[in-house]
């Protein structure tokens, strides 16, 4: 029985690194009976594994989490068999993604979670266990050999959804990029997960966390807001 | 001898399609001897070829440019063998690469351009000019065999670049991402070309052109403002 929380952002704006869901990532883990995360930080670019781990450490060690970076293990793969459960940091998804590449981890990922051990990630982390990394929101800055991923949950999610579109900017606003994804892939749901929110999967339940609807969105249909009472259970078919 | 018209957006915010810089089109155009281009439609995901031909016609016609699109050419590969000039328009850099990618044309592309046939291009048609589509700003909806590009010039173009960022937000700013573009890439410059604003390319003389300054990134410097009267030369070398 597959455990996911995939949480849209790490930090609300104006508070502190993983503040706002510390606790569910204590509260989930802890609801699946471990208190130890191999951590993945290959979504860094501009700061180091070192530094990675220590800040999310600094903010679950208090809440009775420990974690263990897996740049620092000798074998990543017996890591990888080893883990209690697995956490995904935010940051680059490419660079994520390339990173477990390049380690041949992702298979070995894949058939971990499948067969129960808890996953958390959050923004590229909540990507990574997509079908693809396709709705991600991060600019492209290396190449992974392809854009695969966890294929954890059937349909795609976009992190940090955004309704606002800066002023005087002519760029795409973001439910105007998910439209062009699924008239592109039109076999496939990509859900926006606000800020502040998350999904949970507990084997074949699948639940909305957070103060405010998802938006999804299919081809041949408006998008549509469900809410967190809402039966989300079509997403997994 | 290259002769490049490498334009950040289409559209000003608020403005009609292609009005703020069809002038410049036409006069690029006319200023290397040609009236009639070969356009290249392929970034549209949400709108048919045939339409998107239809709305940049209209607004070129009348500044007597003829354009012809290549999505209805009998053998693609001969029309671009003999386009008297190449267009390629805005839209998702991704799709736009992936379609030039399946119908093999990326070198004959380049071959051509870099004999001395002229190209514009705006938004995603000046990320195909760059070595690689990494610093594209669009979503990565389909999947290109590689993210190399035309290489028509050696650095990279940020179109769309964007100083604001979206109030109660918490995603990464344009300059963060660009930060990490060269933090994964050391060795390439990366240049934040604003809205309104175009590069060109004569021979070997490259020029910013409109009233903003372009943000050049490096690893190892700090981020420069370069204003359209500054020498740019060192980007090409």
């Amino acid at each position: 029985m597959m455990n996911l929380l995939l949480i849209s952002n790490s930090t609300n704006a104006g508070e502190g690194y993983l503040d706002y869901c510390k606790r569910d990532v204590a509260d989930f883990l802890k609801g699946c009976g471990v208190s130890r995360a191999l951590f993945f930080p290959f979504a860094a670019v501009t700061f180091s594994c070192d530094e990675y781990e220590r800040k999310v450490q600094a903010k679950l060690l208090p809440l009775g989490v420990e974690i263990e970076s897996i740049h620092r293990a000798h074998d990543a793969r017996q890591a990888v068999r080893e883990a209690q459960a697995i956490m995904v940091g935010g940051g680059n998804t490419f660079h994520l993604l390339k990173s477990m590449q390049d380690l041949k981890l992702m298979e070995l990922m894949r058939d971990k979670v499948q067969r129960g051990t808890p996953y958390v990630g959050w923004s590229a982390g909540s990507n990574l266990a997509c079908p693809t990394i396709c709705t991600t929101n991060d600019m492209p800055i290396v190449a992974p050999e392809s854009l695969s991923a966890l294929n954890l949950i059937p349909f795609q999610v976009n992190p940090h959804y955004l309704d606002a579109h800066p002023e005087g900017h002519a760029g795409e606003t973001r439910e105007q990029r998910l439209l062009e994804y699924i008239a592109a892939n039109p076999h496939r749901y990509a859900v926006g997960l606000r800020e502040a929110c998350a999904l949970r999967l507990s084997g074949d339940v699948l639940t909305l966390h957070g103060n405010r609807p998802m938006r999804v969105f299919k081809a041949g249909r408006p998008p549509q807001e469900l809410h967190p009472t809402d039966d989300l259970q079509f997403l997994l078919r």
